[in-house]
């Protein structure tokens, strides 16, 4: 694990983002990590990010962390595909394409959450990822995305129209 | 279309959720209704709830937003099917088994977000929902959400135990 968050390497026009951006000082701020093969995250819940019941996480919250660390480690995972360093350019910006999340039971928002990702598949504009998010070392949510490098295909639709 | 919302009929120790939780009032405090068969809420992000880059929204808000009003669609829907009231005994309260969001385009967050759902299936123990999120009369994601009454599946599991 190196003290340098995937997200610490976005450009400044990149790093607005609620969930995870560094320049959004009212958001989360999520940092990711590689952890050997898999990538990791971690987020303090507060006493307000409670579901329907006080104690356990509502689910937007879950769907957040996921889709922000998805994001973040589909990034991380084209750099290590393409065998590039985090700052190389051009910067590879994945968006969500879809995200599917599977609430397995509650989660508890008194202690610390983790959240790991896998890429089970890069491809050129694609990076398809399974997510999960633990807490007390039960997994109370599991997540697939697909991501695409919307800079690329954007760098594409211009070389072809012009 | 009522002007009490779904989540107004939600008992006080089920209203304290982050996304709809009338107690919450550090939330969004998400109101859904009828609007002929389909179901509807409104709301209006800050500029805080920002994507990557500014002027759109952040997936985790979008997950957010069709998570919290599907769940009270389906309590709606449920009780429709029952043919009872809302605030009809003993009170459905529907959790989230799984949400697929397929982000379709940016979402502006200087305007009014509306959400609709649609219940495509109504069992016994689960909903089964189509959900959309539209701005300015654009589709820029769609959900599709399996709700479960985990309040009956509990009151089965307690008979079945004791």
């Amino acid at each position: 694990m190196t003290n340098k968050a995937f997200q610490d390497y976005y450009p400044d026009d990149f790093s607005h983002c609620y969930g995870c951006g560094k320049d959004n000082k009212q958001g989360y701020q999520l940092k990711s990590y590689w952890d050997g093969d898999t990538t990791i995250a971690h987020f303090q819940p507060q006493s307000y990010h409670t579901g329907g019941m006080p104690g356990k996480a509502y689910g937007g919250l879950i769907a957040s962390l996921l889709d922000c660390h998805g994001t973040a480690s589909a990034f991380a995972a084209a750099c290590q595909d393409k065998g590039c360093e985090l700052d190389a350019e051009p910067f590879m910006r994945f968006v969500t394409a879809s995200l599917k999340v599977d609430f397995l039971k509650p989660t508890p928002i008194d202690g610390l959450l983790e959240i790991r990702g896998k890429a089970i598949e890069v491809a050129k504009r694609k990076v398809i990822l399974d997510l999960s998010l633990i807490a007390g070392g039960e997994t109370c949510a599991t997540g697939h995305m697909v991501a695409n490098n919307n800079i690329l295909i954007v760098f594409i639709y211009i070389k072809q129209t012009f």
